[in-house]
């Protein structure tokens, strides 16, 4: 199936080893028996949780982006351990920590694939409700602030660029398309 | 203002510079007074479009994606010539050579961060309407099968993971809730 669009792997190699990014430069064959060079990041994927309270608020983490250079409003997100980590459990950690909720119920909203022609990074978003606040406990170089945005107006936000993060737009449009449709 | 987040720059240097990744390694301080590394994709950024037909069905392009190892299902899209053309520009240059359509009016949905983490891309999206067929000529590189999909039936595509390409998923949600609200 799809014969025409697949390309095969013909050689990888690795050129790029960070402490986070880690870079493979791969040889592949294209469909039509001709060579091209395929450059991208290996990534474990990774897990994020759109936290909905019964005042129809959900619950965003402010924080600075260095590739950006920029403050962000983004759902709470964080790697996977290890690519093989259930996500539901990383959604968890990350909720926790970045938040310090805890959540009745996650439900899984959707997988995205962030940057399918640079990455092969996958994105697992749930949805939390039931939630119940503790202590935030973030990583060491990990600087945040927690902040409560009626559902309606995140929306508005990912309109007019308050809100400009891909995994978080696509969990507030899903979640409320869910709660209003 | 979030003197509390931010982070300042103290070095930079390139780590890996491809024909498509550009990998920066950066020193930065953090608001605590400490010292992080912080390993980045340096990227112009891109535009993409959903082209939407009077039938309601939206065109999309069906592509072998190295990096996930997949075949996708997303808008046409593709990167800036450089990181100071207009994104309109780039959005109608890539709705042409990859569907083969022009359209009459190209209306801007958001710009969303793809990767903020790691990156700097941005993708400016952009509903197209009024739209004309013509011959697709897409990059010699670049084998791609253009696909009418109802707009309705995209919307559950992006649920069950028949569409998992972030930005196509923003796409569709927004001119869902555009059409649909």
């Amino acid at each position: 199936m799809y014969e025409d669009l697949i390309e095969k792997k013909l050689k990888s190699e690795d050129v790029f080893d960070g402490n986070l990014l880690h870079v493979k430069r791969d040889t592949a064959l294209l469909p039509n028996g001709e060579q091209a060079t395929r450059e991208w990041i290996q990534h474990p994927g990774a897990s994020a949780v759109i936290p909905l309270l019964p005042t129809q608020e959900i619950i965003l983490v402010r924080q600075y982006r260095y590739p950006v250079g920029r403050v962000t409003l983004e759902i709470p997100a964080g790697k996977l351990d290890a690519p093989d980590e259930d996500p539901l459990v990383c959604a968890k950690r990350e909720l926790g920590e970045e938040t310090g909720y805890t959540a009745d119920t996650l439900r899984r909203l959707t997988t995205i694939g962030t940057t399918v022609g640079f990455s092969n990074e996958y994105i697992h978003i749930y949805a939390a409700e039931g939630l119940t606040p503790g202590e935030q406990h973030p990583d060491e170089d990990e600087f945040l602030n927690v902040v409560k945005v009626p559902l309606a107006e995140a929306v508005q936000m990912t309109r007019d660029g308050r809100i400009f993060d891909a995994k978080s737009i696509v969990a507030i449009l899903m979640l409320w398309e869910d709660l209003h449709v």
